[in-house]
């Protein structure tokens, strides 16, 4: 799987095509889909892989561009590393890639839990590896860490869930709550048979709600923002966040965030987080971002101390959750050094 | 002014009829009418006097519910406690109380410095007082009571504003207009000519956002609204706050929304918070909720270091900034304990 040379980041990718999928909730994906991308060699003994889904909103694109690079933790000159987009972000399967009828409002509601399903076939049916030597990713892509960690304990060396939970927490529920809420609101949703654009109201609407809790209050009281070129809050606001959001489909978003609501660990442990957790064998470097208003610390501080070999990493940015897209050059040194850290830890041994 | 007697808070109030009132913005109010209620006597020198103004939403009954009481701070056996309603909530002058045409969508947008100023008239013109021995309030009272220090500090023997600012942050403020998008966005709000109860989609979902940034995660995540005899997270949405807001109308939250965002004294600091700050000669207790959704505890601290006479005070509480409602014993003893300690002060000599 050759890297090719190039100096931006690349929006192509390869596809795992699994074929009908079987949801944890009876519904079934035809024809399912797993986009992804990958970086550097895979070696002989299969041991250097590392997968990194995606989170809310995002694409394998993002991920590249704010994480991965040589001589950083995530250098494809030593590990292969595996960019996987999650089923309904509009590049996998989505209300947007499948046909009729099955297509839009009528796109099955997948679960973090189907991702992990599907991601574990793409690993080990595309590329034989049984154990990746580090599972991470940021927010929904922190869910999706903590489901493979809870679910395939033997297939998980390392683990670096950040700024996310294994369980979503009734707070965190209410919050996107009220994101689905601005999106289906507005009345040319149309329970989701909207035309082309036509929501842009309710996405704007999402997008600064979007903004109000996923930076921190010093972000706009100290114009942060003015490091990159925006003149006026409002310049920032329409700019970056509505720019990021008005592009994206309503029904993929609204898959998305049925999705991070419903994140739960919890049944592996037949109901009971601490012994779902208590299943986890990889060394986890549980990363925090202090400021955090989507997965505040102690939510997730919680949630570590119920982890046998693991360690809790504050880290902190006036970008808050949204530091995840790698606009703070502290926030990306500080995560470096934990993920450095945790890739030099030995592997547990194996469970016989 | 005789007390009556009563088991509960009272509903009635009397009214100051200040007769026409040009805002700062030069509109003008026909026939302002502020809603206030006492409590005790004014004593022979009438030093003994405290304002108290209300917040986003409520009126002089839930203060007087959650604060006023014999053997607290707020004795109605030592002080004589003024109760004031604030332009737009429903009782002093507002967009449901005012005739047409000027009423409902049309009623002038009044600011924080205009009630402030209608409220010296009635505290001077109806009872002769010239200083008041405290002047207090949370939230958009707080805008108030800090509007109060700075543009009258001869006036003002003692503050204390709780979990609010006197110059509102641009965070703020972009939270303030998700609230206010939340209501408008709704159809049946018709630019604010709504039919009676239209419309409650947009109240609802105002309400939830409220509760979303008002309470904090811990409220939700160790459900404590069990307390109070709810038996769901949605129960308690639809029960406490879609239940408080459901009967408000929406051009008076509105009109209170546009009051909160453009609170601002630095206007007189020639657009200088720390030389608006420096104005006040009052003995200042900044109370803040350390959990605070609305208005952070480090706002709140940067505008206290600002103040001459000054302390931060604070208190903590599952509640967050909801917690001014009074459910939490806690918080209710921690600011009765701050509020005592404030009135315990000797007041600042007159400036001469």
């Amino acid at each position: 799987m050759p890297e090719e040379a190039r100096n931006d980041a690349r929006e192509e990718h390869d596809a795992f095509a699994i074929g009908d999928f079987v949801l944890e909730n009876g519904a079934k994906i035809r024809d399912l889909r797993i986009a992804y991308t990958t970086f550097g060699n895979l070696n002989p003994d299969k041991s250097n892989a590392i997968l990194f889904p995606t989170w809310y909103s995002g694409t394998h694109t993002i991920l590249e561009q704010a994480y991965i690079g040589r001589g950083r933790p995530l250098d494809p000159d030593r590990y292969f590393i595996i960019l996987v987009n999650q089923i309904g972000n509009g590049v996998s399967s989505s209300p947007t890639t499948v046909p009729p009828p099955y297509g839009r409002a009528r796109f099955p509601q997948p679960s973090i839990a189907d991702d992990v399903r599907a991601q574990h076939r793409l690993v080990t049916e595309a590329f034989g590896i049984t154990r990746l030597a580090l599972v991470l990713g940021g927010s929904m892509g922190a869910q999706q860490t903590w489901e493979w960690a809870v679910r395939f304990p033997e297939a998980v060396a390392r683990a670096a869930p950040i700024a996310g939970t294994a369980a979503t927490t009734p707070h965190n529920q209410l919050l996107v709550d009220t994101f689905i809420e601005a999106i289906t609101a507005d009345p040319a949703y149309d329970d989701g048979w909207y035309a082309e654009g036509a929501v842009h109201r309710g996405l704007r609407r999402h997008a600064r709600l979007f903004a109000a809790a996923g930076f921190t209050p010093a972000l706009f009281n100290r114009a942060l923002w003015r490091d990159h070129g925006f003149t006026t809050v409002d310049d920032f606001l329409t700019g970056f966040v509505e720019g990021h959001f008005l592009p994206q489909d309503p029904n993929n978003l609204l898959t998305l965030l049925r999705k991070w609501r419903s994140g739960d660990a919890r049944p592996h442990g037949g109901g009971d987080l601490a012994r779902a957790l208590a299943r986890v064998t990889a060394q986890v470097s549980v990363i925090a971002i202090e400021e955090d208003g989507f997965f505040p610390l102690a939510d997730i501080e919680a949630e570590q101390r119920l982890v046998p070999h693991s360690r809790l990493v504050r880290v902190t940015s006036p970008w808050g959750h949204l530091a995840l897209f790698g606009l703070d050059p502290d926030y990306n040194r500080a995560v470096d050094s934990a993920l450095g850290a945790l890739l030099s830890l030995p592997a547990p041994q194996e469970v016989p």
